[in-house]
């Protein structure tokens, strides 16, 4: 079987370990924006061979890692000219935008759009890893509208790589991930833009911060040719939730200001209740 | 040698696993607002009796490792009551205001203040761990107000816990502390009580959260009773902040809203040199 991995980065790398394991007899393309990493990605034996374009009628399955615009930008080509019983797989962070490129294309049943829940704030396939997709969410989205041999296929490859899989709609999808990804990215950069800042005048200060910063700061280090794509396609659900972010900052602030201190100690305590939510989902997922 | 700790939860536990492996001959006792993780503390191991009132006459060193507004309510007394070569060391996370109270007492000398970089988002004796301290800066203030043979002592088994000592004014420390350690807390609870709300009626919506949600929610488990007292002693400098925060959001937001994806893109690329100055914090660390 031969897959063809456009983008051979922290998920396509780690998507082509997973094929080598668990597909028997696979040959892995790789095709690649940096020259660099692909030579990269072939030296660390992640692909056997490049994809040119000349091969994409040969492929049986080809995955689609890359930032969401180009992703956008390419997968019409790709349908057009894979041979009819390939299979197309996304795996960008925005669904609705994809589903409804291709929605009415001929070869709408070899594309399905999946959103693992699995990543690091690494780029490139020397961040690629084993066991990046173990015990992980992936959501697979109008997987009825996906041919259901290759569905079939997909399903037993994720599940085969640990996957846990979900079913959702496109629209529903890019909604609900904002609140539990794309915000956590921008409050992220912020955070790390206001120390930064403050920086400049007290150079000592990141002397001061502790394994608590680092940890709310920790996505500040993602790469803006992933995150900024994914603003402007989600970018609807992404201004209204955070102005409900600023909004809950800003009562924050107000009760500080006016010393309610009271109100302040009851309104973390509710929040405190994060912790069983959190424990709750990671002892579900562990039961799978 | 007889040390009593006021607050046996996670700093105050952890400050006697390391009193019990580096102070020879060490008696320990606690002392506790909630009765029952005093005997937890002793259950553990982690002191050897109760200190009683009475008793505080009788201790060579007293740790204060509870929050930081009953630390100030508590403080004059305890340096009132201890004998005339006993030193008290607090820990709490504000130091302005517990450096002022004790400026003009007749035993300021039997005072230090410090605040070790160093925690979970847990709490409670069972929270306390041996390494806790390791290669974690530990800030003194005012060293220079402690008498010198009481601050040999400390700075000494310090460095024995394997404490990075850093000597810092007080005013400067909370002006400070608030970018790298007050901020990312209260970033971290609006995120949380930001997704409970709207979890309210997208049950599933946890499912989706990844390890870069978890990493940055991760703080908003901490418990009021230590961070709400932080809050009040330190108001005008969190309050400050936290409005440099909410401007960048909301700049943030404008460009999104402008479709001006080339600043964002800019803005995150800047932001994501924010890796180099961490890393370059770690190997300094690392070599003291």
């Amino acid at each position: 079987m031969k897959i063809g991995i456009i983008g051979v980065g922290l998920i396509g790398g780690s998507l082509a370990i997973s094929a080598r394991q668990h597909i028997p007899d696979v040959e892995i393309y790789g095709n690649n924006r940096s020259q660099a990493n692909l030579q990269k990605s072939l030296d660390l034996g992640l692909v056997d061979f490049r994809l040119d374009e000349a091969m994409i009628k040969q492929m049986d399955i080809i995955l689609l890692a890359i930032p969401v615009d180009t992703a956008l930008e390419r997968l019409v080509d790709l349908l057009d000219e894979v041979n009819d019983n390939a299979l197309i797989i996304d795996f960008g962070s925005t669904k609705a935008a994809i589903c409804q490129q291709v929605a009415l294309h001929s070869k709408r049943g070899q594309f399905l759009a999946t959103h693992p829940i699995a990543g690091t704030e690494y780029s490139g396939p020397a961040a690629a890893l084993p066991n990046l997709f173990e015990e992980k969410i992936q959501i697979l989205c109008e997987a009825h509208k996906t041919r259901p041999d290759l569905l079939e296929w997909a399903q037993d490859w994720f599940k085969k790589t640990g996957m846990i899989l979900r079913e959702m709609d496109p629209v529903e999808h890019d909604q609900q991930i904002t609140y539990v990804s794309h915000l956590s990215h921008i409050s992220s950069y912020m955070l790390g833009k206001t120390v930064m800042e403050k920086e400049k005048d007290q150079s000592a200060i990141f002397d001061m911060a502790g394994s608590g910063f680092s940890s709310t700061v920790r996505l500040a280090k993602s790469s803006p040719f992933m995150w900024v794509p994914i603003f402007e396609q989600n970018k609807e659900n992404i201004s209204e939730t955070l102005s409900q972010y600023i909004n809950n900052l800003n009562q924050f602030k107000q009760l500080l200001d006016a010393n309610r201190f009271d109100d302040l100690h009851e309104q973390i305590l509710e929040i405190n209740n994060i912790r069983q939510i959190l424990e709750g989902i990671t002892n579900t997922k562990n039961n799978k």
